[in-house]
């Protein structure tokens, strides 16, 4: 039984009581299926502007959901009863560009000037893709999907600029454009994809070794797929180094209350 | 003959060039056909994230196609050459949410921390419109399109507060249908109308007393037809009274390089 087959029936308020008492999966990919899924970024208030700014200038990779007011963290507008401090399964805390911990609960890190921007994830349009016929690799081998840190530049908000990250995922060829026209109808989970095929045009040099998740097995026909992903704001928290900011580790997301 | 007469096949350059030579005709409605227009609000960079904030929470108002970075006035992801404080047929200043001036050249009034938004506008739409043969009565009439404050409020970001404000074009009724599919092509121009028919649903009292722009006639048969609008900005400013804000004057819009 796999991930999928146990939580993808689970509403996301059920999912987020579990993160909250402390469990946490390998990733979200499959959970509550048909609801939206979220990338978490926060930082101080004095560096809003340029985050916002940042996901204005490049929408493919930073789709947001939601902006929360300084310091509050409960993200209304996608769930009613929830709060970003201890909703999601795991967090990422970064100081001056360093990853500094990894901890399942943020309570004591949050501060009163703490913005949090949720970006739409890709996870949201699994389910479409299944209901299409698209297998989904990294779900069937019950890991987390594979992201990688490209060589494409971001644009530059300010002081945040760095490389854009993808996710990937394997599709059989003959399936490849059915895929294509299904995540374009997300335009808010990153859309259509941004890349087809060969790696070492994105600058990836290995698919085996992929920056972020696991390393996902591609079956014979399959062809790679990449798709622009919400953990690209933690690339360009590496390559900027504000002096603070809390994200979600990736592929454990935010699960909404809102449909897909 | 008509402006859409005379300017509609100008190319956008040449219409900037008229502006900044000190042309400023009643309205840009029915210039450079197929290219995108924009209203601008410029906001000191202590305001720009609530500026920004409140375009994301207030898509339909303001459709955010370009931002500057601060004391720039280029936008050069919608023309190249083209002057933000010059390349506008007319500008309102705002000093503590009064309009203090109304002039044709900004330059004097710049700052070195303004930050610039150019906010998708419904003008863009109106080539389509005719294409679809949709007449457009304000341009047919030598009039600037009406807008009208309504009793609607927009979602606050931070210190900025204040009612959508709505362009409003009558429209025969057997082609209102038609007019709602075309615009909604265009969710960057505000996309489909908020609301279509009695003004008194928006707390309209008088169609033939716009705040903004001209009154304009209805023709025997026509629906007045309602859009959110990016002078909303502008009512926001008046109501929120930030020290300083710079627009341009509400149907004097700049005109992009990019098509519509």
């Amino acid at each position: 039984m796999t991930a999928s087959d146990q939580y993808r029936d689970l509403t996301p308020a059920a999912a987020r009581a579990l993160f909250r008492t402390g469990m946490s999966p390998v990733t979200t990919s499959g959970w509550c299926q048909g609801h939206a899924q979220a990338n978490l970024l926060a930082v101080p208030r004095d560096l809003a502007f340029e985050a916002l700014l940042f996901a204005q200038r490049n929408p493919a990779a930073c789709p947001v959901l939601s902006v929360t007011d300084p310091g509050d963290p409960h993200p209304v507008e996608l769930a009613e009863d929830a709060d970003l401090r201890t909703d999601l399964p795991a967090y990422r805390v970064y100081e001056n560009g360093e990853l500094t911990a990894e901890v399942d609960d943020v309570t004591g890190y949050w501060r009163d000037d703490l913005v949090a921007f949720l970006i739409g994830c890709s996870f949201t349009f699994e389910t479409a893709l299944l209901a299409a016929g698209v297998p989904v690799r990294h779900v069937d081998q019950g890991r987390n999907v594979p992201m990688y840190i490209t060589d494409r530049p971001c644009r530059r908000a300010g002081r945040l600029a760095g490389p854009l990250v993808v996710s990937m995922r394997p599709i059989p060829e003959a399936l490849v454009e059915r895929t294509v026209e299904v995540s374009a109808e997300f335009p808010t989970m990153h859309g259509p994809p941004v890349h087809i095929g060969d790696p070492a045009a994105l600058g990836i040099a290995d698919l085996r070794h992929p920056d972020f998740g696991d390393s996902v097995d591609l079956q014979p026909g399959d062809i790679p797929v990449y798709w622009a992903c919400g953990v690209t704001p933690q690339a360009v928290v590496m390559a900027s180094k504000p002096p603070f900011a809390i994200t979600h580790a990736p592929g454990r997301m935010f699960i909404a209350d809102r449909p897909g």
